[in-house]
C-alpha cells in the first residue's frame, strides 16, 4: 500500500521548511553548519515560531552529538544562544569610587562539591566582585542553591539592581540565574535531558559558556571534573571540554582558564545540603577537610590572578576570618541568618566496615546516589529536596579501618530511604592491605593556547 | 551560572524514563537494539502513553539513520510496527469455489510512474487477486490515488468487506489503506518527513514492508527505482533497499521479489494525473509508450510467476482486451465512469528546443518538479491537486530534434504556474550530436539468497 508515497523533502514553495530540513541534513551527513544556518536554527527555535519544532531540534542535537562540531561552529552556536536573551553588564560596578573587577567560577559538578560556598566570599574578601549565578541539582550531584536554601531565611532570587548593590556593598552574590539569560539554552537543556543528547562536548560547552558570556563576567575560572562522580568519566573528555570552553570564553572576550580535577572520590566528608553548608563554614573558619581547602585555595588563586591579583595568597583570608565576614554579610544580604542552627535529620543510620585494612577506593558515584536516595537530590526538575538528608563520610582513601568501624552516617527525614541508600553504598568502599598511590586532586591547568 | 546543574540521566526511581533514554543511548553509541527494546519503544510510541514522545523518537530515528540497523533489528522493528495495528486476511478469497491467490506490487516512486494502473487489471485478468492499497503523492512524484481521482465519480475509500467482494468479483482493487494498518508507521512517517530522517534504508524498508505484511498479501513484487527522479539516487542504495525488503518479506512468509529499475528518465510521455490515466488506458488498449509497456509486462510476469503462473505471457491480455475489461469493471466498481472524458487543462504552453541534435538526456527530477509546480502535486499533506495539470513529453532520449521543435507541453488551470514550471525544465533536456548508449530500464532482479 502507500504506493509512491515517498516524499522528496524538497519543497521550493515553502522556504522555511526547506531550511530546517537542510540544516539537519547538513549535520546528519557530517558537514559543517554555516553561520547563517546556526543563527537561523537557534533564533527560530528560541522564538517558538514553529519554524524549528522540538522534534526537529532533537534530530539535529543527535546529529551534532554523533557527528561533532568544529570550534567555529561551537563558537557561533554559543553566540547565537547568547543572542536569544539579555546580556548583563557589570562594567559599571564601583566601590569607593574604584571600578570593581568581576570574576566567576563554574564547576561541571561532582559529589560533595560545595566549593562555591567558601570560594565566592573568599575571593570577594580581596576586593574582587563575584557574581555567582548558580543552579539547582538534578540527579546525583547537588545544586549550590539547594545547599544555601538550608540556611533559615535565605532566598535565591535576587533582582538585577539588588545584585549590583550587593556586589558593590558585600562583594559576592550567589543567586539563581534569570530566565532571560540565554533562554534558548534552557529549552535545549530540557530537550537534551530526555533525548540522550547531553553527553556531547559541543553541546555541553555551548550550554555552559552561553550562560557565562550572557552573564557578562570579566573573567571565568572553570573546574572541569572527571571520574565516577563527575558527568564526564575520563580525563580525556574533560580535557577536551575544558579546552573548548577556554577557547570559547577567550574568543568572546572573557579571560577564561580551567583546572582539571579528579572526581572519582567525593570532595570533603559530606554530601547533602545542610551537611555541606556546615562543612563550608568549617573551611571559612580556617578548618575543614584538606581536599576542600586545597581546591578552594587553588580556584581562588586562579580567580584572583585572572583579576590581576596574582601575588595574593588566598589562604590568608581563610585563616584570619575575613572570608568568613564576607560569607556572613552575603548570607544576611539575601535574608539568611548566618547564626541560625542548620537543620538536622530526624533519622540517622550507620554503615560499618566489613573488613579491616586500608581504604584504597571510595566511589563518588555511589555516595552521590546514596545521598540522592536519602532525599538530598531530586529525580525531576522542580521536586522538593530534604535540607537535612545526606551522607557523612568517616573514612577516605588512605585511612585505616577495622571491621565494624563506621564508614558512613546516613541522614534522612524518611527512614524507608535507608535501605536503597545502603544498597547504593554496598560496593562504595574498597579496603586493601596497603595504601595505594594517592591520586592528585588537581590534574592539570588549561589555558588558551596551552 | 547553573553551577553543577548537569544531570546524570540515571533515574532509578523512574523506570520508564530509564528505558527510553537507554534505548536511544544504545543506538546512539552504535550498539544493537534488543528485541525487547524495539518492542517497547514501538509499542509505547504507538500507544501514545507519553512513555516515548516525538522528541525522543526523533533522536532515536536520527541515531538509526546514522548508525544503521542489523537485519535482525530491521525485521523486529517491522514486526513491531505490524503489531501496532490490524492485519488483513485474504486467505478466504474464493471465485467459482476456488481459492484466489493474492499478489501485490509496490513501487518506491518515480516521475510518470503510472504502472499500477494498467498492471493491476492486467494481472487480475489471469485470475489472480490484486489488492493494491495505495497512497497519495507528496513532492515531485504523483500518487496513484490522485491519478485515479481524475476519473469522474471514482472513489478511493473502499471498506474491508467491499474490498473482498470486489476482489472476488472483479479481481483487482486500487484503494486507500485503512488507518489501522501499521498505525505506528503513519506517525513515524510524518515525523521522519520533518526531521530529515527519511533517507535511511532500515527505516524505508520497515515502513514499506510493515504495511505490506499487515495487508496480508500472499506475494509481493517490488519496483525499486534509482536515479534523478527516484527517491534513492544510486543503484547501490536501491539494491540495498531491495535486498533488505526481499529478506523482510520472505522472513514474514510473503513471497517477495524486486526489480531494480532506472528512474533517471520519466516513464512514458506524461507526468500528471489525468494525463497519466489517459496514457495507462492507451497501454490497456494495446498501445502506449514502449517503456511503460515493457515495465508493465515485466512486473506482471513477476507477479504471475509468484502466483504460480510462470508460463503465462502477460502481453497477451494487453493485446486481446481482457486487461481493459478488468480495468473498466474495476473503475466502475468504485463508482467511476470508464467512458467519461478525462478533464483537460484550461491553459497550455509549449517548451521548444533551442538546439538541433539528438536528445541524450531527459531529467526525471526536472520533469517531476515542473509537473508539481503546474499543480499536479502537493507540497503539504492534504492539499488539493489539479487533475488536469502536468507535462507532456515530445522527445525522449534517442529522438532527433530540430531547433524550435516542441519538447514539452505544459498543462495547468493556473497560468501563473507556467513560469516556475519552465524554470524547472531549463536544463531538463540535453541535446547532443549523436545518440548515447541507451540505458536499460530494468537493471536487475533481486530474489532471496540471490
Amino acid at each position: 500500500m502507500s504506493d509512491q508515497d515517498v516524499t522528496t523533502e524538497s519543497w521550493p514553495e515553502d522556504a522555511e521548511v526547506i531550511d530546517t530540513i537542510s540544516v539537519i541534513r547538513t549535520k546528519r551527513d557530517g558537514g559543517e553548519l554555516s553561520d547563517a544556518q546556526i543563527d537561523w536554527v537557534i533564533d527560530r527555535y528560541a522564538a517558538e515560531h514553529r519554524d524549528v519544532v522540538d522534534e526537529q531540534m532533537s534530530a539535529l542535537l543527535m546529529a551534532i552529538l554523533i557527528r561533532g562540531m568544529s570550534r567555529r561552529e561551537i563558537a557561533r552556536w554559543t553566540q547565537a544562544m547568547v543572542d536569544t536573551g539579555r546580556r548583563m553588564d557589570f562594567t559599571r560596578l564601583r566601590r569607593d569610587g574604584q571600578q570593581l573587577t568581576t570574576v566567576d567560577k563554574h564547576s561541571t559538578g561532582g559529589v560533595g562539591d560545595k566549593i562555591t560556598l567558601p570560594l565566592a566570599p573568599l575571593v570577594a574578601s580581596y576586593g574582587v566582585a563575584v557574581p555567582q549565578l548558580s543552579g539547582r541539582g538534578l540527579g546525583h550531584t547537588g545544586g549550590t542553591l539547594d545547599k544555601l536554601e538550608s540556611i533559615a531565611g535565605w532566598r535565591a532570587d535576587v533582582g538585577p539592581d539588588e545584585m549590583v548593590d550587593q556586589l558593590e556593598r558585600v562583594g559576592a552574590v550567589i543567586c539563581a540565574a534569570g530566565r532571560d539569560l540565554a533562554p534558548a539554552d534552557r529549552r535545549l537543556y530540557a530537550l537534551r535531558d530526555v533525548t540522550a543528547t547531553v553527553e556531547s562536548i559541543p553541546l555541553l560547552a555551548s550550554s555552559i559558556m552561553s550562560k557565562k558570556i550572557a552573564e557578562g563576567t570579566g573573567a571565568l575560572i572553570l573546574d572541569v571534573k572527571f571520574g565516577s562522580g563527575a558527568f564526564l568519566k575520563t580525563e580525556q573528555l574533560s580535557r577536551e571540554l575544558a579546552e573548548t570552553m577556554v577557547e570559547l570564553g577567550e574568543s568572546a572576550g572573557v579571560t577564561t582558564r580551567a583546572l582539571l580535577t579528579d572526581m572519582n572520590t567525593p570532595l570533603g566528608l559530606t554530601a547533602g545540603n545542610a551537611l555541606e553548608v556546615a562543612e563550608s563554614v568549617e573551611v571559612l573558619a580556617g578548618g575543614g577537610p584538606d581536599d576542600v581547602v586545597q581546591l578552594t585555595v587553588a580556584l581562588a588563586r586562579e580567580m584572583l590572578d585572572a583579576a590581576g591579583l596574582g601575588e595574593v595568597d588566598p589562604a590568608v583570608n581563610l585563616a584570619n576570618g575575613k572570608a568568613m565576614d564576607v560569607w556572613r554579610a552575603m548570607v544576611a544580604a539575601q535574608g539568611g541568618d548566618p547564626d541560625a542552627p542548620l537543620p538536622v535529620a530526624d533519622h540517622t543510620d550507620t554503615v560499618t566496615a566489613e573488613h579491616s585494612g586500608v581504604v584504597v577506593g571510595l566511589d563518588a558515584w555511589d555516595v552521590g546516589i546514596a545521598a540522592w536516595r536519602l532525599g538530598a537530590g531530586r529525580a525531576v526538575p522542580g521536586a522538593a529536596v530534604q535540607a537535612e538528608a545526606g551522607v557523612t563520610i568517616h573514612a577516605k582513601p588512605g585511612d585505616r579501618v577495622r571491621r565494624g568501624d563506621p564508614l558512613f552516617t546516613l541522614h534522612t527525614q524518611t527512614a524507608e530511604r535507608f535501605a536503597p541508600a545502603r544498597a547504593a553504598l554496598r560496593a562504595a568502599v574498597t579496603v586493601g592491605d596497603a595504601p595505594g598511590e594517592p591520586a592528585p586532586l588537581i590534574v592539570d591547568r588549561v589555558t588558551v593556547g596551552a
